[in-house]
């Protein structure tokens, strides 16, 4: 053995027990947001049971993904998805460019205030705003400009800059997975493209790590400077059925922990849960108006139904906001 | 500060030196098979500028992206593509529950072993057959057989597996730049469900750092079991311009590092290069008949012109396998 062999192995010895300490102690440590309650329980033992090598549902750390939903999971999603906001931000500002709007639905009743009207307008209405301000330039513009709204914007509700309208919970579960060797990825409904212009400095999830609904792209040389360009076409819906399809294409391995808040979320779990071995699904209950909101069932926004009734038979956690967390923004009660 | 912390801030200091010696000494260790040449050096000097705090060329560990193609790059790609090959296979194998492929082409010409015809067919032709071969089964269902065809399937002219005909100097290469922090992740136009089954074990890349051509598919649940199911329809071309595309796409920030041998990876060193900061692109020549083949500007499987043309102006590295590769395949000359 050289001095060095030795010293390493020294070293992987010290560093090995500090680990085992640090992660038999972590449980309470790292998630002070938490309530001493069974939903908190139930995580721990989870990840105790797939990180202990000893353990029958030990589960080796490249299997070890995790999968978080975004909106009304991760952050706050009322009084409406915080991109759609952006979307209507973006036209406001983009007006003066586009005098057509003044007569054109559903920039008009966007202009007007009107978001009755527009949500009147369906899923179309959606889709045409978010083509409208999401494509036509390149992937570096628009980043910057979602980094630049999301500096200066306000919750319509809560007045907070919408990075302090993120679950402090949630965080905390985060690095609790990362630090016993999870990967974690965000797959949400949202355009992949405004997730990732934060991802990682609100989540500590890098862009890789993050899957979402996306348009198409193509690649272009301008004037000798390569650019992606972003195009106004749908490539990929992130939601319901799609999420597995997400998870299987960017992924291409089975999740072993999923965490949403809607029916949205529910084929995510459940492709989740039907694999073999230790597998956990858990689904943010929305019961906290006073702290944050309360809906579900009948919801235009977030609806958990599905989610309710068969969370009990599929053995699947419902984290009630009221009762569980200690806590729900950062810096906030 | 506790006793845990100070033994945390111990073990940190340790490990740190002894990560450090172990960086410095790795280029010679860790990359026997690449000879001491030019080539050797540029790569060992980018890595030690781009992972060294005080260089003016660091680059912090998130964005240590490294890209490779993988067809004639990290692995073999004559007398075919091997994908080509597993999909002419399966024809023979799936022959008898296709009674009309006797009359039907490209089937017919592979069973009769008339690979010029099946050429002649050209991309409609091998569409057809990946179509055939590739789609209608469950993702798990997929994988399995891909396994199964490397555990049996051996080169028609090295009678080596497949497995054993990955270059030896690369493997090196991804350990080496993964133990200086960089994440590697696999570029290719061939099929990405293709290439998942053995990517992790035999380059210990994992699914998720996997990016290739695909397929659509479907999520369903058949008798209470969620699948993916594989659809005849194609996704996604990740090839030349869709190269940087999927980049884009599933890894959301541009690499620092790209490895190709094609002009199929013109566009993905092209795109990596032209970014900010110390950037490194190689290409492959396979200027080696004796021990692997020799082939560039007028192969159709691999054909290296642009890239041989532009890479002293664009400061790109041409690797010259006969001279800088002490061994091409692993347990071999």
């Amino acid at each position: 053995m050289t001095g060095r062999a030795l010293m390493n192995g020294t070293a992987r010895l010290l560093l090995g027990v500090i680990l085992a300490g640090t992660s038999l102690a972590a449980a309470a440590d790292m998630l002070p947001s938490w309530r001493d309650t069974q939903t908190r329980q139930a995580i721990v033992d989870f990840v105790v049971a797939t990180t202990t090598p000893t353990s029958a549902s030990y589960v080796p750390p490249a299997e070890r993904i995790a999968v978080f939903d975004n909106d009304g999971t991760l952050w706050a999603e009322q009084p409406a998805y915080f991109q759609l906001l952006f979307a209507i931000d973006r036209v406001r500002e983009m007006a003066p460019q586009h005098p057509e709007w003044k007569d054109k639905e559903p920039f008009k009743s966007v202009l007007a205030g009107d978001m009755a009207a527009v949500a009147a307008g369906g899923e179309h209405a959606i889709l045409e705003l978010v083509m409208a301000t999401h494509a036509g330039n390149t992937s570096a513009e628009f980043e910057a400009i979602v980094k630049d709204w999301l500096a200066r914007a306000r919750h319509p509700q809560t007045n907070r800059p919408f990075e302090q309208m993120i679950y402090q919970p949630m965080r905390e579960l985060l690095d609790y997975l990362r630090a016993n060797g999870f990967k974690t990825f965000i797959v949400s409904g949202g355009g992949v493209e405004f997730m990732r212009a934060f991802a990682e400095r609100v989540y500590g999830i890098p862009p890789e790590q993050v899957i979402g609904s996306s348009i198409r792209t193509k690649y272009e040389v301008r004037d000798g400077e390569p650019v992606i360009v972003r195009l106004p076409e749908l490539d990929f819906i992130d939601d319901k059925d799609g999420k597995p399809v997400g998870i299987h294409k960017y992924i291409g391995r089975r999740p072993v922990f999923a965490f949403g808040n809607s029916d949205g979320d529910f084929q995510m779990l459940e492709w989740t849960t039907a694999g073999d071995g230790a597998r956990l699904g858990l689904l943010v209950h929305h019961t906290d108006a006073e702290r944050e909101y309360a809906y579900d069932r009948d919801s235009s926004i977030g609806r958990l139904a599905r989610g309710l009734d068969e969370a009990g038979e599929r053995g699947w956690i419902v984290v009630d906001m009221k009762r569980d967390w200690a806590r729900v923004f950062p810096d906030a009660r």
